[in-house]
């Protein structure tokens, strides 16, 4: 069994459990029915699909359990409304939890929810795909899409814990499984070069592969790690920012090509890319790294460039709405090495359509 | 000009500013624009039609408000995804601003959309009504409703300034003034005994009267007191809580009725009634009371008992789905004279029915 890691947050540290933890999952939830506290979860229905015992089995019953359509399109504003009637119609009151079992989606809009019902109740993440084993369900960023932009809407919400369970991977779509790589590789790129080396060395990895679950939990760790330092993104430079290496360039790609034609960790392997290409163009990083950045994503079967052109302006405008703008200028990850990461501001816009229409996008 | 005050709290603490209050208003809006950040305001319709330049003059331009109508139902999912788009449209980034002008309702609904709109940007209350002035503007508490209930929905996030100019209420309907009496009695009965002495003794105030805005000035130092000790009302006994003085009966009446039938001051002058009778029903306060509370309250031509009657299980339901319960147990605030309140678990379910009933509920 995997050791257990703290989020540090003072009165809101947490832990996250690593495989093994259905019997850490059985026992948190015990103890809750036994001090009188009223349960619900929300699941996604694809998990639900491949992994139908799995809440059961951990102790929940049927009608404590709402079902949502898979997809980014339910981290919505309607859907939000709906699991916040799913929980008043159950009366739950202020002791309640709300648990999350499913991928980014289902994680968000449950931290949301439950910080937002009764202005917060307790949550618990149980991610069922890669990307939200290492990215979403730690560091309490939740929140949902507007039809303007995503997660413009949201609250920093800790949960109570995080059970990862990689034995769930097993039944993941290969698709699904590459793009939690995305996150994976995107750890190394910001704060580990070995990590990345590794990645470089290694065979693609799959669910079964004997050397997952420890990089899963390099990966919590450095997220741990620099939440920890950072929650609320606030640090004047670095910090929490440095996570969203890639990012900027992926939402504008989510938003321009509409939620669904890219899963998010292939948006980000693309925005991956680009950062690399930017730091490079920006002389802050060596020219090999964009081939060897290139050569990581593509072992995972990750694109590189545009799947269908994007137009340029609606990708610029798209970057300008992102809220890790502040007062209205662009603010980019880059790399300086791989492993280090630094947040950059006053990047020329020319260069950015120019990488752009690099990776495809139309003038 | 009556003196400003501060709500303690920390690096989150802030000031409010009474009559005369337009300068400082006008200035931090001057100074927001300074330092390049974005302005938006969400604005009472009904607010509007009686202050139609109030905004305007204050530094507003006409495309930076955006218009809602009057009444509870604005409190709304459907009108909070609006205000979220209203601001998502204008490009509005972490740095910005929203405003808030109009009574509880806006207040409310600006608030919860400030704390969640790019997991939270700063907002500034302009209470156009007393009862916003006394009670709703101060202290952080936002939300929304749901069809099961009232402020389910929500967030504690603080403004960065309230500005209450009592100049505003001279074009408000008595009714509303003399709803946002019933807080001001709460205030007198909960915690400050001279406070009610002295409403025993005036005639009838009116927006106009002199010594008004002292007594709105009273309420607020009381509220920012309290709200400064216990700003998430997480005490165990007391506290914030006590503010909740006749809301457990307030709002299930408001729910039972539909909302709109009463104002919520309305309500709230029946559970002031309802309270002062449980007191003396649970040998905690003296009998004389309920005459003293009774006439306070008629001297503003408030209601004692409800209007139609009410199903006395469908209110006690909606007790039972009030956020102000713990673990399912229903809790009220009681006095235990005028000026001193707690909270008071436990109470016999058949007295609560009684009291429904002699109030006017049916069985």
């Amino acid at each position: 069994m995997t050791q257990a890691l703290t989020v540090s947050l003072g009165d809101r540290s947490y832990p996250i459990y690593f495989t093994g933890s259905k019997n850490a999952l059985a026992a948190t939830i015990t103890a809750l029915r036994e001090s009188g506290k009223s349960l619900r979860a929300i699941a996604d229905q694809g998990a639900l699909n491949t992994q139908p015992d799995f809440l059961r089995k951990a102790g929940f019953q049927e009608d404590e359990i709402l079902v949502l359509p898979a997809g980014e399109t339910t981290k919505s504003i309607d859907h939000f409304a709906q699991v916040l009637s799913f929980l008043a119609k159950g009366s739950i009151n202020r002791d309640g939890s709300l648990f999350a079992f499913g991928g980014g989606v289902t994680g968000d809009l449950a931290g949301f929810t439950a910080a937002s019902y009764l202005r917060g109740i307790d949550f618990y993440q149980i991610p069922t795909t890669l990307l939200s084993m290492v990215d979403s369900s730690v560091g309490g960023k939740t929140g949902i899409n507007l039809p303007e932009g995503k997660n413009m809407v949201g609250a920093f919400w800790q949960p109570k814990a995080v059970f990862i369970e990689t034995a769930l991977l097993t039944t993941l779509l290969d698709r699904e499984f590459s793009a939690g790589m995305a996150e994976v590789i995107k750890y190394g790129l910001l704060a580990d070069n070995l990590l990345f080396k590794k990645l470089e060395e290694l065979d693609q990895l799959k669910a079964d592969s004997p050397e997952l679950i420890e990089i899963v939990r390099q990966c919590c760790a450095l997220k741990a790690m620099i939440v920890a330092d950072d929650e609320k993104e606030t640090a004047s430079s670095g910090g929490r920012a440095l996570l969203n290496l890639g990012h900027t360039f992926a939402h504008a790609i989510e938003n321009a090509a509409g939620y669904g034609d890219y899963l998010h960790g292939e948006a980000v392997a693309i925005g991956l890319n680009l950062a690399t290409q930017l730091s490079v163009e920006l002389g802050q990083l060596e020219g090999n790294a964009v081939d060897r950045v290139s050569n990581v994503l593509k072992k995972y079967d990750l694109p590189i460039i545009l799947k269908q052109p994007l137009d340029t302006n609606a990708l610029i405008d798209a970057m300008g709405r992102d809220k890790k703008n502040r007062l209205g200028q662009l603010r980019f990850v880059t790399m300086t090495e791989i492993g280090k990461a630094v947040t950059t501001e006053e990047v020329d816009l020319e260069l950015i359509q120019k990488l752009l229409k690099h990776v495809g996008a139309a003038s």
